[in-house]
């Protein structure tokens, strides 16, 4: 798409560090790094979010986020990292090409995960019936 | 693996709101939601986390997300998600059986992402080329 920042990264108009590159699948170092390393993995096509890519360029993208883990955290000295993808404004999607995130992570770099709360009583079984419901 | 919780679920020890099952894959709902319909996406086979997983169960896993996400946010009425997944005790990783999480997500509900900083002059490229050491 004309005037998406990926789409103009993957065609070489806007610059970008590249760390792994295939046919279908491009990944980069977020300029914004949540941790060093902090690498973004993208789908060299434009697709708007995570559901409106193909099923299989997500099963491509699998290989290749573990491969550049490893190596990310081999090269930093993470223990851990935090992979994440967000789908839509509502969740904090900003640039609207499906990306990955891959954050490594160290002991005491102060980033906290969201807290969960219990569901009411009788809440969870009508969520879960929903949620079937949709999936037929 | 004998004392791991979501063996336990998927061998139908500990009881769980199950959402969607296959040959190697369940689903069902988090008891602590971030958002009401959070979903845990699990290989029924046990790997400590997704970088023990096989690439082959990390690619089945995203069809199944995709469709389970789908239904959440019809479900819910939820205007986005997130997908993660925390690999590590660094990440924020628990429990020690490879799960994503599905968190549907609605505008105004309170979590924030987390924020990133610029590297250092010349620290991304340095990071950059030892990243792609280890990718060797």
């Amino acid at each position: 798409m004309s005037d998406c920042i990926f789409c103009k990264i993957v065609a070489g108009e806007i610059s970008a560090i590249k760390i792994y590159e295939d046919e279908k699948i491009l990944a980069f170092l977020d300029i914004n790094p949540v941790d060093p390393g902090h690498t973004l993995v993208v789908p060299k096509k434009h697709y708007e979010n995570f559901s409106e890519t193909p099923n299989e360029f997500l099963s491509a993208m699998m290989p290749v986020i573990d491969k550049i883990s490893k190596a990310a955290m081999k090269a930093t000295g993470a223990e851990g990292f935090n992979l994440a993808l967000n789908n839509g404004k509502a969740a904090g999607q900003v640039v609207f090409h499906t990306h990955f995130h891959i954050m490594p992570r160290f002991p005491g770099d102060g980033h906290e995960l969201w807290k969960g709360k219990p569901y009411a009583e009788g809440e969870m079984e009508e969520i879960a019936d929903k949620i079937k419901e949709n999936l037929r």
